[in-house]
């Protein structure tokens, strides 16, 4: 064989999963369509669960997250009168740690490149084939010329539009999907914060989110509807609308900058089972997608890496299958969980066009709930920082 | 003046306010469109929060309650796969009484006969009036005739149909809806129950809930389209989709017996606000209504009833008007928490038409949840026993 493990997708899925299997002594190549420039360029999450930061400790990639990440005890939920206080600390005994997912990837470019891994970047038309045979192989194109590797299994971290998930033929997956009518249009912009936790902030015109990076860095969100473009959002008007969602005592610290960054999101609920397919499996958003209220894209893929490399580990070391064989099961389990809080989320703080005005209220009532109710809080908080793997 | 407070409806919460402004020497008068007969028919609620139960005894009339009520220290919420128990006592403390808002009717009735209470039934076109002046006045036709009574309060007990909302100018009013695109069709039959205690199943065939009134006293609901009639139902249909519709340790426990009566009901969400008007006062359905998923409907009617007897009772007796000018907020805000607990129950467990294959998803991952958090149980448990007055 060329390499025990290849993995399609050089993003934070798959370079984690690298890096933990290459700490066992396992062998891998990570093939990756992108430049490294442009992997790096993409802005995405920022909140890791508690069990994301030590699984990034563990895989020794955790020095500089330790250093210049923002532990975050709490976070808020607003609209025009309320402004609820969630202390996931005293809730749950757990925190978050604000660390941008642009960054995690940094770091872990910079340990598998000491380790010594071979990252193949811009390969093209990649196939995985001979999943039900001794060994897989995966072919493709890099620089107009056809490659292939034999393995013993195939990661799929490839994302929502990688080839791994179509790989299994159609009939044999499941797909559940909710498609949200609404987008974010998010900024980046090197102005402080409005406060030192985050907001979730459902208003009368829509849902915002004031995030933040570092002391000088933020980033942004108001929903928007699908039909806006990001030229239609000058940074003057975003800052206007955004200000206008956030509560009055958020939005009189609102210090506003030029964007470095803008761009709309849809959102989207989407889980394809099994994760499992031969030889071949799925990681993160290459089988599903959660919209970002709630934090958990990359915190799911973080616990798919666990289980998985767990499994891969104890199959190519001591043959024991069990592991590869209840991956899909285990990991599942967890992403449903998720989903079902990011979709709780999402429909807790947005305005849905058409909607009836019960509906406003139910998010108002919502609200209100978390505020008088330690127990609603506390189950809150238990999911934001992270279920237990 | 001819009496202290004019109440309008003859139905639980209008003879519970009565009974406890009596007990505090304030006169009333009862005025009812219907023959006790008729009120007595209706076939409604079981579920009494033990709020409810204290409030009940406090009126002097809980001792066939305690005597024939059955408490129940939880209930189970299931699914094809799933059985989950929800632990009142053990989460909570507290615990419910199952006892027929029929039952609490018929001895409302007697305790207010013993009281000597005058209770007219038959009333037609009520006209309440005057209701900024020194005095209110209510008018109604009896027999053909007309009447008139002055008093310094009117109370609305007269449900959704009634009069006492409607003379609230519709442009003071402020009116919240959900109509669910679904009803229940439930029966009342002498059998046995399935279960020791209630079993709110979600199916892929939609609602069903196994309720009981006595050891060989059922009502049993399905949730049918709105465009159902009870001619389509026969017995023999009836509990073959509701046996269809339980998990299969519940249902081979099932036994069916011919309908004593069977109908069906729209589920609704509604708000009007405010609850106050001049020297009228709304209470119960008069105002708001929930769907039944949840039980709220009676108890959210006694909490109400709660603090317009202690606001009456203050401005009566003291000349203390703070209650009264509070009772709307107070209210309220009990209102829209069962109004969100009642909301959140019935999209957790009730198909809906149309739905995409993801909405099936959330609500087993909402079951999932419950069984697997006991924070979730316990933030249901609270607010299905019922939240504080």
């Amino acid at each position: 064989m060329d390499t025990q493990v290849v993995i399609i997708g050089g993003g934070p899925s798959g370079l984690l999963l690298s890096q933990l299997l290459n700490r066992e002594g396992i062998a891998t190549v990570i093939l990756e369509r992108s430049g490294r420039a442009h992997v790096l360029s993409r802005i995405r999450a920022g909140i890791l669960e508690w069990g994301s930061v030590e699984m990034l400790r563990e895989a020794g990639v955790g020095a500089r997250m330790d250093r210049e990440g923002f532990v975050h005890d709490g976070t808020y939920l607003t609209d025009e009168d309320q402004m609820v206080h969630i202390d996931f600390h005293a809730l749950t005994g757990k925190r978050v740690m604000v660390y941008g997912q642009t960054e995690v990837t940094q770091d872990l470019y910079r340990a598998q490149d000491a380790m010594g891994t071979t990252i193949v970047h811009g390969v093209e038309d990649v196939r995985i084939l001979d999943l039900d045979g001794a060994q897989a192989s995966v072919e493709y194109v890099l620089n107009g010329e056809r490659k292939r590797l034999s393995c013993a299994y195939v990661a799929g971290c490839d994302g929502f539009h990688g080839v791994s998930r179509k790989t299994i033929p159609e009939d044999r997956r499941r797909e559940f999907e909710r498609v949200y009518p609404f987008g974010w249009l998010g900024i980046l912009s090197h102005t402080p914060p409005v406060s030192d936790e985050l907001i979730y902030a459902n208003s009368p015109r829509g849902f915002a989110l004031a995030s933040m990076r570092n002391a000088n860095l933020v980033r942004c969100y108001v929903q928007v509807p699908l039909s806006d473009k990001v030229e239609d959002w000058s940074d003057a008007r975003f800052w206007e609308e955004f200000s206008r969602r956030l509560p009055a005592q958020a939005a009189e610290r609102l210090v506003t900058g030029p964007s470095i960054e803008k761009s709309i999101a849809p959102l989207r609920s989407f889980v394809s089972e099994p994760l499992r397919w031969g030889r071949l499996f799925l990681v993160g958003d290459a089988a599903h997608i959660v919209p970002p209220t709630g934090a958990k894209g990359l915190n799911l893929a973080v616990s798919d890496v666990f289980y998985l490399h767990q499994a891969l580990s104890a199959a190519l070391k001591t043959g024991d299958e069990t592991g590869i064989d209840g991956y899909s099961a285990r990991a599942l389990n967890r992403i449903w969980k998720a989903m079902r809080f990011s979709w709780q989320m999402t429909t807790m703080l947005h305005r849905f066009d058409g909607e009836d005005s019960f509906a406003a209220q139910m998010r108002r009532a919502s609200l209100r709930h978390l505020a008088e109710s330690e127990t609603a809080r506390r189950d809150l908080a238990e999911n934001y920082v992270g279920l237990p793997y």
